[in-house]
């Protein structure tokens, strides 16, 4: 969208925020609106109802006029929403008009928010003005650009209500906020309500409860999941792909502890910056400063420093998956995006200037692969350094161009689909950011392979060069997934719960249509047991329809039904469930037919051994 | 050892201590002897050299008498001990005399600890006595039944000095401690020397930095070790068949966090008992009170208590290798040996009453297949209640009773090395302590699989049963290796860092006579890389000899030497190393002479798949 429209949607949405005012107030006289601006997707406006009454006409609850102080619900706002679009087509011209504080109090003396926001204009010597509109009269900055009548009477919607403070402190009064939706057509509204429904049925926290992959315990905390045995195995797979991805590459695990003396985080820089974020770890045997760690690279780096070093040993390339703890607010905890336990697949790699080419070359290797197995698009940010504030950022120049050079060079050889962004290096080197697409068109920051030429020096790491000189190798920190926590709440609602099959928990299920067929039932489950597919079998205790939903609630990928024809025929029957992209978002099963055993499993060990991505 | 000969032997070590005294008085005119009694392997004696001179004929050093106030060092023992065996001959007869405080004053006005203990002795109005032997007198409670004389003068041996508060109390002032050995024979001494020999050869701390296992950082913290690319892969191989063990028998990994709110510890029962011991996490962010996880069933009895449950559903199996952290004393922390942070293999089952018998059965064979695959002894110790005691008990008497019939009946049938202990059953629930022996002998608490009938009652878990009722579930808590960092200070040991095949972090390193053969050597070593073989190739910058050694020092199992004679005819010169038992402490590769290289890598990939233990 351009600016210009972006603009002239705004100005609509603001409107549409006064009309509802004069909607509210036609419908509950003595209502008070405060402020109603735009905002993302539409406007809102603030009503104080503790002085309103209802009109006669809309009183069918019987709520009466005497009924002083009204309380709105969620009901209400179809009823607020057509009087809108009764009005609507009054609202041909805006008439601004510079007002006196006096006239202020003459037009809304029983308005109180009005008048508090009039006295401090007046008080900051503002010029103060009237906007008005269908004979509605507002005080308000302005911003009306269109005749409003113009607009289709379908492309807004009331959305919402919400308690908000008055001016956002919370020892003012609580108002009523009615959130409303704005587009430029009802085309634009449909499809935005569309996207929000798909991303509500693929809402992770209810996905997960679904599928069974984890759970919260008010007894361990928030922020802390608990991964069932679906939920682990699905995290298990991920970080085992991640890991022999880099394997390959010659990475090699090491393993540390989730404590450490504080002092570690003093000398490498991180306690000044993320103190406030940390658990304090209190000993009660020993006078030691405990935390838990934020991050990995401190203690990569005691690994590192474990033992001399020469130029023949670089690169080094450690990687570990382990738990780093952060303090977040209790408020900003949330199913798994947002926990106080963070899983890392994480990696520090130590090597000399001259290897970083190479090294950038494997990790973005290793990340497109990935993300093309998962069935998601990257896009790569090139964070550079901002060339105006060199001062903003630690270590040699030289270092920093020629690194900048080569992250540029790799990334337009690689074919990746990448932009530059000036001034977003982190202020210890250059990074690149790659941001996932998802089913739903957004966009998050996962893969992050980032220079780092300050670290290393505040722990005074060395290797001995061809020379016999000391030199400090440069350290590339990397992560593939980040956080496997909130890379799967991302990934959940991706896939909207239905993995490809690799990754599936569960990868088939066998139903057998009667009893009467339960041991070959039995016999294809072992032909797949015996080629490691993860299978299960339903037993006939209910119908066959039910047993297939259930299987289908489950996103069961394979779904072997199972009877007489196929037990002659030495076949199944498949049910292929497909259910991951938007386009289907009514997605079940489709029949794909009569398909021989051995076929069979051989079609899905291809598929699994592939890690194809087909959802 | 007989009851009767211990005690003989303590007290001869009881004696060896007044001679120990005698000898160093004559060396040291004016040292005072404290307390010197009978220990495990032999005696000590303290000394208060203070005031002592140096008698001139032991003077060679040129220290004189002049010298007031004498430090003793180890180079001083083998004089010592020379006078000791000089004043042997002369110990033939005990005499004891009783004698009043003034008699013990007059013999030991010189000496005042011996004057403290007298006094204190005649205050709590105890006998005082002398006991004297080759005329030496000393005050002493007695237990001297035989005449030292005839003890074979080479059967005892000083061993080192320490310091030692007197009486054991910082407050006190610090004495110098003489050790020595002492046993029946000089046999036993010297099986005794050459064990502790070889245990100090396996010191797995020593080992761990030889083999580059492991390291510990001053700034990360006593007791949280990290572990290197080696160490880590060790670590993983052993977890990784500990978990596909009980992975094939139906268990299930879960994931849980390290941090959790304390409530959930007082819920469970542990806070009482193990509150001291827990680390406590301070938040900043929230007022929560959390604390690191010292143990994993209150978690995984959260992951059960999610969703309902039937009997039909039992046993739930799940397991989880996770990192518990309990708050050890800094004085106690050694190695692997005790530490902070401690890796379980751990696993929780709930199951019905009659499902014991099955899961029991799967943990012992589990554990029998475990133990033997890494080449260690097992005997199991069946822990049942004290039948005089039923109220130290919690849960049903008839449980108890049915539990312990099952335990027993188990222990028959799988022909375990067992014995039973009454009364060290936990107040929860018997269990089966697995003690491993290692190779010098030693016996090891690792696996124990323990029923619990109290905390699935105290966390309210539930199943329907099939008459629809609620019953609560039986928990089995059981880990394999228990601590893996404790295991692997235990393992190291065993195998003195020369580990089986499969577990070998190094595998097979190929060694070019010289470079001339370095083509060949790199198509050797693709050869083992393609069957999956951890292998590295030596380059030619030593002499041959020096690079065979540094692969014996890192106890490589295979080392492969190529030449002439091999590339011609497509072979290898096998040297296997072999280091692990005693009996081969000076164990070295010995060449197993020429193979094939299609018949080399055979019979490697055949000795992994079947983890041989031949070492």
């Amino acid at each position: 969208m351009k600016p210009k429209e972006t603009e002239s949607l705004d100005a609509t949405r603001h409107s549409l925020a006064h009309l509802l005012a004069m909607a509210v107030r036609e419908l509950y006289p003595g209502a008070q609106n405060a402020i109603g601006p735009a905002v993302e997707n539409g406007f809102y406006q603030d009503f104080d109802f503790s002085n309103a009454h209802i009109t006669p006409l809309h009183s069918p609850l019987g709520r009466g006029e005497k009924a002083r102080g009204v309380q709105i619900s969620d009901a209400d706002l179809p009823a607020i929403e057509k009087k809108m679009r009764e009005l609507l087509p009054q609202w041909k011209e805006w008439t601004k008009k510079e007002v006196t504080l006096a006239q202020v109090k003459k037009e809304f003396a029983w308005n109180a928010y009005k008048m508090e926001l009039a006295k401090e204009f007046a008080k900051e010597r503002k010029t103060l003005t009237f906007y008005v509109c269908g004979g509605f009269v507002d005080l308000c900055k302005g911003g009306h650009t269109l005749p409003l009548a113009e607009i289709d009477p379908k492309s807004f919607k009331l959305d919402r209500l919400a308690g908000a403070y008055w001016r956002g402190d919370e020892k003012n009064k609580m108002l009523t906020r009615i959130y409303g939706l704005a587009f430029a057509t009802k085309k634009e509204l449909d499809k935005y309500l569309t996207m929000r429904e798909e991303a509500e049925r693929r809402d992770h926290r209810k996905l997960g409860q679904q599928l069974d992959l984890f759970t919260l315990s008010e007894q361990v905390g928030k922020g802390l999941p608990l991964f069932t045995p679906k939920g682990a195995l699905l995290r298990e797979l991920l970080n085992a792909y991640s890991q022999e991805l880099r394997e390959k590459k010659g990475w090699q695990k090491v393993w540390t502890p989730h404590i450490t003396k504080s002092e570690l985080y003093k000398t490498s820089g991180h306690w000044d910056k993320f103190g406030g974020e940390l658990f304090l770890v209190k000993s009660q045997e020993t006078k030691d400063e405990l935390v838990m760690k934020p991050m990995n690279c401190p203690h990569h780096q005691q690994i590192y420093a474990s033992r001399p070093r020469s130029y023949r040993d670089l690169p080094l390339k450690y990687m570990e998956t382990t738990t780093v703890y952060r303090d977040e607010k209790a408020g900003e905890l949330l199913g798994l995006s947002r926990v106080r336990c963070i899983t890392q697949d994480d990696s520090h790699t130590f090597c000399r200037p001259n290897q970083i080419e190479q090294i950038y070359q494997e990790l973005i290797d290793v990340t497109k692969t990935f993300y093309k197995s998962i069935g998601m698009q990257i896009r790569a940010r090139l964070s550079l350094r901002d060339q105006k504030r060199p001062d903003k950022y630690l270590g040699e120049p030289k270092l920093w161009e020629e690194a900048q050079r080569i992250l540029l060079k790799i990334a337009k050889e690689s074919g990746l689909d990448y932009f530059v962004a000036e001034g977003e290096a982190a202020f210890y080197g250059p990074k690149i950011d790659f941001m996932a697409v998802d089913a739903l068109g957004r966009e998050w920051q996962l893969a992050t392979p980032q220079l780092d030429f300050v670290q290393p020096k505040r722990f005074g790491l060395t290797y001995t060069d061809e020379t016999g000189k000391e030199q400090t190798p440069v350290m590339i920190h990397f992560a593939l997934m980040g956080s496997i926590e909130r890379f799967l709440s991302v990934y959940i609602e991706h896939t909207a719960g239905a993995f490809p099959l690799w990754l599936s928990p569960v990868q088939a299920t066998v139903i057998p249509i009667s009893d009467k067929f339960a041991s070959y039932g039995a016999k294809v489950k072992d032909a797949l047991v015996k080629e490691n597919i993860r299978v299960e079998m339903s037993d006939a205790n209910e119908t066959l329809g039910k047993r297939i939903r259930a299987a289908e609630l489950m996103k069961i990928p394979y779904i072997l039904v199972v009877g007489e024809k196929e037990e002659k025929n030495g076949t199944v029957n498949v049910r292929r469930y497909r259910g991951g992209q938007p386009s289907s978002a009514q997605a079940a099963a489709g029949e794909d037919g009569e398909i021989k055993l051995g076929q069979l499993t051989e079609k899905i060990r291809k598929e699994i051994t592939e890690k194809q991505y087909e959802i």
